[in-house]
């Protein structure tokens, strides 16, 4: 993974100099100036990890296995959010862990655990590093007494523990990436059809802490819906939790652990659903006249079906921008009306009894039908859009995205809302942007919305978006949404996910989380706010 | 309700004399001596609750709404599991509460919760009644300085507040019956397709905090995954959960209060998903050669699909008692094999299109199609199981259920497990039992497991069958499976629930039930296992 920004450095596709013209006559984007620094050029602070400390470390996971030296804490600073890469090609890494350790074990983790909560030391747990929500930047440790924090990197528990083939379930460890997993699935016919943008660099894990949604959500259901089972080590513990795939014995502590961000405890396993390997697929775009006549056609295939494996509709700006296809950006600048791209699954009998009822449904709402290359296109470069990202802020572009849910009935003012947040705080820093949407997520009763922004960078870009998102989040608690629909909460949604739960709710997760984390070592100040600041 | 029993005494129907036969021949059953009490002649504890409870309580929901009378007493003693049922006729209310309350608005809830506290007096909510899990009888209370208990009966909060036709979603006030829920539904053109067997008793909050699973499961989904939003009055304040049908903000609260049994709070709204009220409905009866066969049937409808709306399958002793038509039971002794009963729902197109396709997975899994019969005949007496167990209390017979849930790899073991600890040890008793058993929720992962139980009722009955019952929970534990599948923990499950969720789970619920329910009036030893005795 590329320290400063995303991925595979021989990945990196630069932008065509007609979209850079196009980004300087619409945006106003100008070149950046500096050049960009090298990995060993970013300023890390001194590691605060106490001698005693470290020794312990050593003595959980082997003294291999814990690593203080400065690349390996760059690497392990922030997340991937537009603000962590602007700060890191800043050359700043004050947020650095003062160590990663690599557990191999679940007793290992444990291990950890006890030793840290003895020498007063943070854990951050850390699968893909692909946070975008700062969920890796723990916040408060001095209130909390804390002396330093260790980023808790679990690449080592990378494997495929059990496949039961007869309940259909693999039990992965969580520092497994998600090709990977793929692959170990595809060897034995199944696939866990688990998808997100992110999918090439993040982990069984995290899926599981931050409740990630992939692309294919309208088949394959979202990643809390597809776990049946955790083994989570806590500082005062393990959990084990599963035995059936659904039970009235009491709450679903999984859906406590589901979402928990670390701050409970470490996933050290995960039992999934699986299914086989579908024996193809089929990608097709359709074209709606606008944006509510398209939600019309998405809410009508959730509600009374039948739903495709994937299916997403672009807003005119992002249909006009031709986001849905990264490689071909700027190419679709005469398209009209809203994209909609379909994905089917099956055997190809299913695939065409699917499809010939999507159509009569899609066709009766006003769709046009134009055929498998729109949804080819956007198929070829669904995991393409953080390079993207890279190639705008590598020339002066600002670009980030953000996302909610919420019941049908309150998706047009929370669309209309969002986007005015975003639009009037933007102009009003001297930066005004692009403001394109999808839907990307439907559910019976509702749907999410994912928001993309494209201004010019200017010298003030971090604090301008901070400005610009919070209006945003506001925006979204205003028009009844909920504060992330994917991404999750990290530190930089923690104020306004404490105003979405309420007193009542934070002071029950508080109360899980001196329960299970008495010392308060484990993320603090992410997901729950710090104590201190109570 | 009837006090002693189940339902509309008007709906009483005795067992054929040659059932009573057959019970007589093939069980021993011997026929009651005792003649029936009658409600006045129930030995009613005096009310313990003091007058300046009283007093508050009348504050908070109007005198009028405060009952203490020993017929309002009895009429929310305890629950409707046949210990419970055979206490009360033996003339048995020690565990009647002290006085009735019934509030009219969630703000007469609270204010309810404020005397309780205020006053040390436990409050246990009533909903439909139909808790057979030991979910309306608090214990520890002495230890807990609670002088009294009082039932929190709903029934005033019986309202549907809003119907979204948008977002396809009602919000039910909790007290409401399911059978006017339905009626309130169906007068706009929805359902919710929630047909658990105490339907026509069981209300709305009840379904929430006890994860109710119904009859069309299969089709419609469990009541927790129905549930996208939640009102709970809690003795700390008020919780408003869900924005959204799914969420990465954090964990999934509203699961926290789903399964809570009253523990945390009192659930005053729900806002649940519903449906259009299909165009037809179809059932029909499918017979394999054994269970095994019949299992590996149903897995792959829930794992491949189709899926019907209705889907079980009763084992060998059940089919040949006849179970499945309560009205006819001993009329099929002849019947061999495994009975599957299927419930097809949708306009008559898509019944055919998925009635084929499920003919093709079946007749090749080695089934044999019996017709419509056998399943209208299930669909006809789908409610009257029940009624069929007055009947044979009334007669000397012993029968009680209790039920399950696993992974498909577990169910084998499960099942032989389950039926051996009940036969062994009722046997043991001198009572030896008929078990039948049949799968009736189907998931792509596993299943759940129902058991039915027919013995002799003996003086003992009570004592006896909670050997068996024990025995049976055990087997549960030791064969992976969850200690319910949708009855509930009550205290009837409460040790074998703390050993499923691990001391670390249930210091987690402790410390949510702390910081929802400081002085800790609700639902005492419900669920979580009283202070006094960890």
């Amino acid at each position: 993974m590329l320290w400063s920004g995303w991925g595979d450095p021989a990945r990196a596709t630069p932008l065509p100099e007609s979209v850079v013209g196009l980004l300087r006559d619409l945006l106003g984007v100008r070149p950046v100036e500096a050049p960009p620094l090298t990995l060993d050029e970013v300023v890390v602070p001194p590691s605060r990890l106490p001698e005693a400390a470290l020794a312990a470390l050593a003595d959980a996971v082997g003294a291999e296995h814990v690593r203080t030296d400065d690349e390996a804490r760059v690497r392990h600073t922030r997340g991937k959010s537009t603000p962590d890469l602007l700060r890191i090609r800043a050359g700043r890494a004050e947020d650095a862990p003062d160590a990663v350790v690599l557990p191999g074990s679940h007793d290992e983790v444990l291990a950890v655990l006890a030793a840290c909560a003895a020498h007063r030391v943070a854990v951050v747990p850390f699968g893909g590093g692909t946070s975008v929500v700062g969920g890796l930047a723990p916040t408060g440790l001095a209130a909390s007494g804390l002396t330093a924090f260790a980023a808790l990197d679990l690449r080592r528990l990378d494997g495929l523990v059990e496949l039961d083939e007869v309940s259909r379930t693999a039990v992965f460890q969580p520092g497994l990436r998600a090709p990977r997993a793929e692959e170990l699935l595809r060897e034995r016919g199944y696939t866990l059809g688990h998808f997100p943008q992110s999918f090439e660099w993040a982990t069984i894990g995290g899926f599981a802490a931050a409740r990630s949604s992939g692309q294919a959500s309208a088949g394959y259901g979202r990643f809390d819906g597809m776990v049946v089972g955790l083994t989570v080590a806590t500082p005062a513990g393990t959990l084990d939790l599963g035995r059936a795939p659904k039970s009235a014995a009491g709450p679903d502590l999984r859906q406590l652990v589901l979402g928990s961000e670390g701050a409970f405890g470490v996933i050290t396993s995960v039992r999934v659903r699986i299914r086989p390997v579908p024996d193809a697929r089929a990608y097709e775009g359709w074209r709606f006249p606008d944006f509510a006549a398209g939600s019309t056609a998405l809410r009508a295939l959730a509600q009374d079906g039948p739903l495709p494996t994937v299916l997403r509709l672009s807003d005119e700006t992002e249909t006009m921008i031709g986001l849905a296809d990264p490689s071909g950006v700027g190419a679709e600048l005469s398209a009209s009306g809203c994209l909609v791209v379909l994905g089917l699954e099956g055997t190809p009998d299913e695939i065409e009894a699917r499809r010939a009822r999507i159509h009569d449904v899609l066709t009766g709402l006003g769709g046009e039908p134009l055929g498998a290359e729109p949804g080819e296109k956007w198929e070829h470069g669904r995991f393409n859009a953080p390079y993207l990202r890279d190639a705008l802020l590598d020339v002066g572009a600002f670009a980030e995205t953000l996302e909610t849910a919420a019941f049908w009935a309150d998706i047009p003012a929370l669309y209309a809302g969002v986007k005015r947040a975003l639009t009037d705080t933007l102009a009003g820093s001297g930066t005004p942007p692009l403001v394109m949407c999808h839907i990307s997520h439907v559910y019976p009763s509702g749907a999410s919305l994912y928001f993309t922004v494209v201004s010019a960078q200017g010298p003030d870009a971090v604090p301008h978006w901070e400005k610009a998102k919070h209006a945003a989040n506001d925006a979204i608690l205003a028009a009844g949404g909920t504060i992330s629909h994917h991404h999750g909460v990290g530190t930089d949604h923690r104020d306004w996910y404490a105003r979405e739960t309420g007193p009542l709710g934070m002071a029950a997760l508080r109360a899980v989380k001196d329960a299970l984390d008495p010392s308060g070592i484990l993320n603090p100040g992410i997901l729950i706010p710090p104590a201190a600041e109570e």
